[in-house]
């Protein structure tokens, strides 16, 4: 039986700044980026938001970012690379320690917001970010955006990878989400959603909104925007695979 | 042969920001404490200090504080105590990520500032401090000021607790050290400094400005201050120490 | 013609997190009171609310708050008082060329949170804060909680100051809002609310939760909690101000 | 007479971080630009270097930079120019009200780090600075890098603007400084310094490493390093001009 993952970026909230529906998403995944601090979530939101993933057997994972609460970490930022090496590091050790704290593990790393941007193309970027990976925790498996240099440097250093995309973005023929300026670059209806999920997973691969096909292997399938027809999205790609017999685990759960 | 620690407070700078004469200090300690991105520290420094600290030998701990990089973590602030338990989580943890990453680990934590001194008498806060550190590693020895409710609170959690008391500070007969407000408060000579760490250790207790003896066992000496003469101080500790056939030894390799 | 002020803390948004309903609350006051970007309020939420105002023929007052983004400006902070100070200077400045930039000014400043409950009974942070805005525009108004410290300190620097009193809070008999330990603490209906305003108006006192009179000439009214019942509450005071021919006036416009 | 300007960069302490030797600079400049709080400078740290500048009868600018206080503003940030616009009137306003505070006034700008380096080439963040400095206060001094947008920018938004050029950088052939990849790039003899200074001053031009005379009114010098000689490049300089009989003094003392 094919099994892949569903995960969804969640306790981004930050003090009373609240933000998203996790109490929702969090019935539909079975793994959940964490954000760490640097562009939302501070620890007793970190704990909460573990605490509620172990409460639904979802996975939990790092979502490092740029130092950028003002920006959501969607600002990018020019550093030198051993300084985004500790700071990815930094950030998984705060919530390894948060989640150890409440009774569950992190298990895997996904770069948030402009950290992952630069870093799908980025080979730097996305080197500090794998070594800073392995340094921690070697086991720790890399969630990467398909087809970026993150997956590349994420095999170079002999980590776990697994291939994300988007289940309410389509993608352009180099591989890479549409740009929005595209009008159909964000996938809102959730039957086009389901569509395109099964899609990619039978051919093991991205179609492009051209039809040519890249490809990859998905591993785990993100919704992107901040839609609020996100959680009816992930709601319906979760119903559609156990309907086509498909699984859906956590990622450590995955056979890689 | 009695084996004692000194200790110090060390990677407190914060990018560009240069605080401290850390090569110097860390030559004389056997434990070192490391701020943790809070009152100071980035995870840049962090990941240098760690390793100054690896290479000399030295243990680590984690200097946990309140998110107050302006007040340098010396501004009381009044949290609730869920709060302040999941803020030192953080820390540990961040720092533990780190020291993993550069080849060693936190071995102990040690509150810094304004939470230390809160801390001191504030039931609820140590107890928060301890719940914190025992969530994360129940083997972390707990570095807290001597007869704090810190002290009480390590124990009932059933951590180890190292008692500190400070090389360059006079103590009241409160058994806490004596207010600035008295000329006597700080000592800068390091052959009274001397005279006293000898002294607290050979009667297993705090000696007070006026003579008074509060017994509880000291494990770990830091100088407090920013006075220029702390790197004397210390260094003349630890010559005594030597020549007065006592041990110094990292805090790992105590008995507890 | 009885003339008050109707205020409400807006503005309160920082980057993507979003708090508060601005735009519904800003049609039923006169002035408002902006975050300055110490508890909320980056630059661009500052311009955007400033610019509301404006549009609403809303008077603009600056918000200053302790630098605690985390914690919403709600935890109590020990600093000098000279530090308080030059705080809410920076931050009566920072929102006054936003404003400029606008085309609006900012005519008043009222403290927000943890700052403001200090500042009602610690005379030293109370004169911190009347010097401040003085040293920056002896014509601020400074917007006070009835019968504080910082009435007193307002007076004695020669401010103008417009007491404040609550919609949606009753008053214990010290002249301070009932703790929420109590179940009469909030006002959630509305015409209680009306009840209270019209009382203080037309007595020119505080009236207990035990109908002790605390005279006192309250000149803006404001609602205290983040009840989702605010905007009802406020709009409803306003509704009863008009039909009872008691004009609603911005802060500028009553006479001191 | 001929009459130029020297400023240094000054204030760019935080809390109990200090950078800099403000005391000794301020003695050989005559106008001084001051952190805001966004790289560096706390409010404090901003009134007493205000206050200095005041004593030393030296002109006060305000000296925004990206929100980056890790990276003490050197890191490139990428945001929309709406957001660079409030950003800069924020600490305008914020540095106004402390300087008014402590009696003097802000009456220049000159962008920071990053945020100048990006607008020395980038049109749109060049435009942002100076509607924003036109938005806050028209009459304020921009002081932009020598023949950058900014001074282009400045001069459409029909502002004063006093162009810069290093003491202690040399020049290449497209009028930027040399890369410090070049052997030559940082002058840290102050002889050489004083010879640059005098002969763009009476070329009326930034002459390049290679020789060429790039035509532009430089109306201020300031260094640009960290070096440990940049005291003495700054006094070597003043001294120089002294003999020259080229006059030296505040901004708004410069005839535009």
């Amino acid at each position: 039986m094919t099994t892949v993952n569903l995960n969804a970026d969640i306790g981004e909230s930050y003090g009373v700044f609240h933000i998203g529906n996790d109490e929702e998403m969090i019935r539909f995944v079975q793994s959940a980026s964490i954000a760490c601090g640097f562009h939302a979530g501070d620890p007793s939101t970190m704990a909460q938001t573990a605490r509620a993933a172990k409460d639904h057997g979802v996975s939990v994972g790092a979502h490092p970012s740029f130092d950028d609460l003002l920006g959501f970490g969607r600002r990018e930022i020019r550093m030198n690379t051993r300084d985004v090496e500790y700071l990815v590091a930094y950030q998984i050790g705060a919530l390894s320690a948060i989640a150890t704290a409440v009774g569950t593990a992190v298990t895997h790393v996904k770069p948030h917001g402009a950290l992952s941007n630069m870093a799908e193309t980025d080979a730097e970027y996305a080197a500090a970010i794998a070594r800073a990976i392995k340094s921690v925790d070697r086991d720790l498996i890399f969630v990467a955006i398909a087809c970026s240099e993150m997956v590349k440097a994420g095999h170079k250093e002999g980590l776990r990878v697994a291939e994300e995309a988007f289940c309410d973005r389509t993608y352009d023929d180099s591989g890479k989400i549409t740009s929005r300026r595209f009008a159909d670059a964000v996938i809102r209806d959730p039957r086009v959603a389901v569509q395109q999920v099964l899609s990619f997973i039978s051919e093991g691969a991205i179609i492009t909104r051209t039809g040519k096909r890249i490809s990859t292997p998905i591993r785990t399938f993100c919704r992107h925007g901040d839609e609020p027809t996100g959680v009816e999205v992930v709601r319906a790609v979760r119903e559609s695979l156990a309907k086509q017999g498909i699984g859906a685990a956590p990622l450590p759960q995955l056979g890689f």
